[in-house]
């Protein structure tokens, strides 16, 4: 990044108030700002820190009146909060997308082919059959299996793993460390009890506009042919396991740490926080919601619902039964004092 | 894979009815199959597929009796699911085991020792005095620490990382981003806050035929010449901890994101579903079955039981605690209701 | 490690008995130790294995009187068992500092510096404008992203991945597979239902004698000059997730599994076991102790207190009311007989 003033207050549809010739390199708090970096003023509250930054401009609401005196420029917006954001939206993209070309060395299969503007990290593998579209980003360390597909615009940070026969789509980000494609855990139950493993054949499919944590594990659909599916606008936290043949239904969030058994089909929409664990063979509805740690072990039918605990229910239903729980000795103890009173009202009652 | 229909055929001991020359080089679902594809009829719902199907040949039971015009080459055999499931598991060892060679650059350490039929993928490491038994497939991105063992026909995926001095059996499949031999969790408070760090100075002894799953963690054992122990037959799956001088028995198979804390020995045949918690220094008997997200916090000393919940109890007392449990405010009403009761028959009787 | 009795007997402060010359190159258990090593006897338990042992020295007490004959040497030492957990601490430094020098092929960026007696393992890669300090271990596969600082004595083990901007401090050690400085969990859900990545644009700050496990994930703050902090004397485990934006105090130990969401403080000298979830925005008192597998759901102001549960509360409270919540079904069986009776008694107080 590396913009005079009045470059991005004609991005911002905004009006230079001072210099517009300076270069702002970052952006910045208001109250963290340095020379050559670009700040925001929106809460009331900082506006003591526009008279002492130290920041070459500052982006503020056009109807803005300084109390004293400004040693800063300003940029006039409607809306500074927006614009700011705008801001750090292309910035990122500037940053997610600045690495291009092949760091040595770098390992390229037979027969792959390659889009525009890649960038191919110092010691990645891309292996043979594999097709990468344009803009793809492929971090050092990163592997890419045999007869792999990668879409456009997809960035593989650093150490990514997918196994031979991928399908990942397009503006996909996959962070460091997770692994798409190993075998599902399939062994069959043998008379003298060891197991025999169920050969793990199928792939994984994941559509476009897919982020994923770091650290996540996607296993691979059992039989040729099928794939475990993670549907376009899917958002994956860190550290989560998605078992083989699973499908996560479209723009489902799910949070750190989750694990998804088996063949289970997430519906869209789906919101599931931290930990939660979903056993296999099951159907989660639309926009169902699932409270962290919550253990589901049925199939959710009725769409939009908010469960927890272990076998997930209704949230309201846990937290009430939970708020008896705790009082669980105190309501014994008052059991037990009526079954005394009684016993002295009936002294036969009880054999 | 690329053989004919008769020489498959014979290696099901099958008889081939039409065309025996034709090449397959895949395996397919009946619906789904291609030119070139081999599928099977086993299930009668399927029947109707066989007669539109695109597959070279289809794998059929003996007594098979088209009722319309077959398109397709059959392979007569007396079981049609056997038969494809024995391709499947031929198929997935050629697969697995088809890659071979060496891919530059690789690094070899000083003293290693390599046997035959070795794959070594591009950016693999292997230290020094590290001995490599025949079909060993090392894939791109996996470390190998000085002074380790790995036996014959074992599999290491992408990006495994073994710390020095671990020994790993025959046989064993371990997935990408596993980590073997990574320091237990052993700090010693001192007075002033602050820790110490015990060294972690034992290895891990994996023995033949076990599977690891993706990201799975196995902690070395603290005292020289201790190991943590993973038995022969062993199944993890994904994300696992088992932490150090931990001792899984034979053909025991834990599912993904489970836990087993320091210097706890589990039995053979034990089951333990995902996100299972063990706590340190206990014993888990033979053939117990542990449900999902149950926390054990003591031994389990009889062999067989199933249990689950925190602290794990017997199943069956957990659901019918549970039923109760999702019922505790009208519980508590109905308690309230029989107080008030008592208190307008015996107004004297609370104080 | 290849110190003479003599040697040895000098760094401990203790005095030969018998021959000094001899070569130690290994520490054993008094029970396994063969020639060339050394072991210790504290515990009179094991004095039996003195007489039998073929160690070359055994470490004993001052006043050690043997009642046979010894064919080993002896250290006589004030406290056998300090003496060789002291050495043990030696050789376990020797050992992890041990490596040195460059590897190759291994990559370094530009502007990069580098302190002394560094070990660059093969594949490992270090980007543009980063600082590593003195006695840095760099093993192979290992991934640090531009501008990041590494301080003296810190050890980063196989494939440890540091994203770009990150600061890691002295005497850290940092194992296998784990991922520093990914980008935070943050998506603005948009009307039609998708969702918009927020940019991630902080970094995460590692203090000084920090210990982090293998395949843990901490991510990167939110906002340009924040940071997601780990403090001095941190230890955490393996396969646990800090989220954006946390910040764990001094001497804090968070064992297998654990996660905690964004923007959540913990204190000081907090200990959080195995398969915690800490949700987000909370902060934690110091010396909190949070049991295993416990939800936390709110701040706990209070200091020193012990809690479990999901949502979590006091340790004593909850197994109070767990041990309940095991009798549930007999508890209900008595409020039903209470209710007979009293209909019995008040036929129409129930409507």
């Amino acid at each position: 990044m590396d913009f005079s003033i009045a470059q991005i207050a004609a991005m911002l549809g905004g009006e230079v108030k001072g210099e517009g010739e300076e270069k702002i390199n970052m952006l910045a708090k208001i109250q963290d700002a340095k020379k050559g970096q670009l700040a925001f003023l929106s809460n009331p509250k900082y506006e003591q820190f526009i008279y002492t930054t130290q920041a070459s401009a500052v982006i503020v609401k056009k109807d803005f009146q300084a109390k004293k005196e400004l040693t800063t420029n300003l940029i006039l917006v409607d809306d500074p909060y927006n614009s700011f954001t705008q801001l750090l939206e292309e910035y990122h993209k500037l940053v997610s997308f600045q690495k291009t070309g092949i760091e040595e060395p770098s390992f390229l299969g037979d027969k792959s082919t390659i889009g525009k503007n890649i960038y191919r990290g110092a010691f990645s593998y891309i292996g043979h059959n594999v097709k990468l579209g344009d803009n793809v980003k492929v971090y050092p360390h990163t592997y890419i299996g045999d007869n792999a597909i990668v879409g456009n615009n997809t960035i593989l940070h650093a150490n990514v793993k997918i196994y031979a026969d991928s399908r990942i789509g397009n503006n996909c980000v996959i962070h460091a460390g997770t692994v798409i494609g190993s075998d599902g855990f399939g062994f069959a139950p043998q008379a003298d009890g060891t197991y025999k493993t169920i050969p793990q054949l199928g792939n994984v499919l994941i559509e476009d506009d897919v982020t994923i944590g770091a650290n996540t594990v996607i296993d691979c659909a059992t039989m040729f042919g099928d794939s475990t599916i993670i549907r376009k606008g899917v958002k994956l936290d860190n550290l989560i396991q998605i078992a083989h043949n699973v499908e996560v239904g479209k723009n489902t969030v799910i949070a750190a740490q989750a694990g998804i058994s088996g063949s289970t089909k997430v519906g869209e929409n789906v919101m599931i926080a931290g930990q939660v664990g979903i056993a296999g063979h099951l159907v989660i509805a639309n926009r169902t919601q699932v409270g962290a740690q919550a253990g589901i072990s049925k199939s959710v039918k009725e769409e939009g619902q908010q469960i927890i605990g272990y076998p997930a229910i209704g949230i309201k239903d846990y937290f009430r039964s939970y708020a008896i729980f705790k009082k669980l000795p105190d309501l014994n103890d008052r059991l037990r004092q009526l079954e005394k009173l009684q016993m002295k009202d009936e002294p036969d009652s009880k054999s």
